[in-house]
C-alpha cells in the first residue's frame, strides 16, 4: 500500500485507539508492537487514546509495557481523564459521583475533583464497568432525579473481548436512559471531537498533521472526519469488511483500510 | 366520594395493580387489605395484576397472604405470565431465554416452554431483575444478536419501594437497547392493552363492566384508558398529586383519584 507510506510521510503525530487495533481483551493483535516501535523509529508523536474508561492510565502503561509496548502516562488518554478535564475547566468546584470502574474514580481524584454520595453530586460520570449491579444503576439514577449533569464517557454499544462482543458503556448509559428518561447531556469520548481536541492539545499538532488509527468506523473514522484527521481504518476489531462496503464511496469512508496495524510498516 | 361508590356499583370486575396500590416493597399500605376484604364482600371479581415478573405467581398469593389478603394464583396475573402467553401462541416451539428473576423462567417453565443457551433462543423476554450483572446483559445481547425477538415484559422506568424509587424493567431493557441499538418488538405488560385483554378473559367481563386501579397514570391509566375500562388512580405509589395537574381536562385524567386503596370502602 504505498499510498499510506507516503501518506504517513507527512504526518507527524498519530492517535491510536487501543481495543480492536493493539489488542483484544489481554490478547495483543499480531504485529501491533512491531508497528508501534517501527512509528516510534519514524518519529511520529504518538498518544494511545481509549474511549475505556474503567482502568487508570498507569494500568495502561503497565498493560501495554507486558506487551512490549514502552509508554509514557503522558501518551495515554481515556475519556475518563477527558471527563474529569471536561468538568475541571467548568466548575472547579464540582461535586462528583461515577458509575463506571476504578479508573473513572481515579481520574476525578487525579483532577483533584470532589467525589459525593449520588443526591449531593452535580455531575454524574457514566463509564464502563463490568461489574454493575443493581445498587450502582439505583444511585446513578438518584444522581439523575437529584439534578446532576449527566456525562457519558462514550456511548459504545459493544466491546471487542478476546471471546467477542460484550457490552460496550452504551449498555451502562442505556440503563439510566431506561429508568430516567433522560439522555446524557454530553458525550466526551470519540465520537465527540472533545477528546481529540483534548489529544490534539498533548500531541501539540494539527489536525492536518495527524492521523487516527482504529478499528470502529461509527466511532474513530466518524471522530476523524468531524475533526479533520487522516483517517486509518483496522479491521481487526469491531468493524468489518461488510461494514466497509456500505460506506465506500461516502464521506464516511476512511482514508485507508488496512487489515491490521502491522500494515503501517513499509 | 359518592360519585365513586356509584360507579362501582355498575361494576362487576376490578384489575388491581399491587406495587404502590396494596404494598410498598415489603410494606403494605395502609387500609388495602381491608379494602379487598370490602371488594370481595360486594361480590367483585378481581384479579390481581403485576407488570413484575421477577417473582412466581405462588409467591405473590403468599406475599398477599401475609398481609391479610386470601388470593388463589388464579387470580395472579404476571408480565412474565403473560410474555409466556404470548410467546406459546404463536410458536409452540418457541426456545427462550430470559434475562430476569426466578418468576420469569418458572412462568416459561409453566408454559412448556424449552429455555435455551441465547445463542440458540428464538426469543428473549427481559424483566426486572434486582441481580443484574454484565454477564447477565451480555448474555441478552447476544440472544438479540443472534436473532431472538426481543421481548420485554415492561418498560416502566422506575419501581416504587418502601425506600424511594429504584430502576424498573426499562433500566435494563435500556442496557440491552444500548448494547445492541434495537428496541424491544413488543412490550407484553402494561401500557400495552394484551395484559390487560389477558386479564379480562381470565375474569370474563367486558371492559364496560371492569375498573382498572392502579398508582401510574402513565402505565395502567393510560391502559385503562386504552382498553375502556374505568380508571381509579391511587396516590399510593408512584404518580403524585403534581403529575395529576398535567393531566385533568385531557383525555389522559382518571375518571376517579383516590388517596389509597381503602377509600373504595363506602
Amino acid at each position: 500500500m504505498p499510498e499510506l507510506s507516503e501518506a504517513l510521510q507527512k504526518i507527524l503525530a498519530i492517535i491510536l485507539d487501543m481495543d480492536g487495533v493493539i489488542y483484544l481483551g489481554k490478547k495483543p493483535i499480531k504485529g501491533a508492537a512491531k508497528a508501534v516501535a517501527y512509528l516510534r523509529r519514524s518519529g511520529k508523536k504518538m498518544i494511545f487514546l481509549t474511549n475505556n474508561s474503567e482502568n487508570t492510565r498507569r494500568s495502561y502503561v503497565e498493560k501495554l509495557a507486558r506487551m512490549g509496548i514502552p509508554v509514557t502516562e503522558d501518551e495515554i488518554v481515556t475519556s475518563g481523564q477527558m471527563a474529569a478535564d471536561y468538568i475541571k475547566s467548568r466548575n472547579p468546584k464540582a461535586r462528583v459521583f461515577t458509575v463506571g470502574g476504578e479508573g473513572l474514580t481515579s481520574e476525578m481524584k487525579l483532577a483533584g475533583l470532589k467525589l459525593v454520595p449520588p443526591e449531593k453530586a452535580t455531575h454524574l460520570v457514566v463509564g464502563m464497568d463490568r461489574n454493575i449491579n443493581y445498587e450502582k444503576l439505583t444511585a446513578g439514577m438518584h444522581a439523575i432525579m437529584a439534578g446532576a449533569e449527566f456525562i457519558a464517557t462514550n456511548v459504545n454499544n459493544v466491546y471487542p473481548t478476546e471471546k467477542g462482543l460484550t457490552p460496550g458503556a452504551g449498555a451502562i448509559v442505556g440503563a439510566l436512559v431506561g429508568s430516567t428518561k433522560k439522555r446524557p447531556e454530553i458525550v466526551v469520548g470519540k465520537p465527540s471531537p472533545l477528546i481529540i481536541r483534548f489529544g490534539l492539545r498533548i500531541l501539540g499538532t494539527k489536525p492536518s498533521e495527524t492521523a487516527i488509527i482504529g478499528d470502529r468506523i461509527d466511532v474513530d473514522i466518524k471522530v476523524g472526519k468531524r475533526v479533520g484527521l487522516t483517517t486509518i481504518l483496522v479491521l481487526s476489531g469491531i468493524s468489518k469488511k461488510g461494514d466497509l462496503k456500505k460506506i465506500l464511496g461516502t464521506k464516511m469512508a476512511p482514508d485507508f483500510v488496512i487489515d491490521s496495524l502491522s500494515e503501517v510498516m513499509d
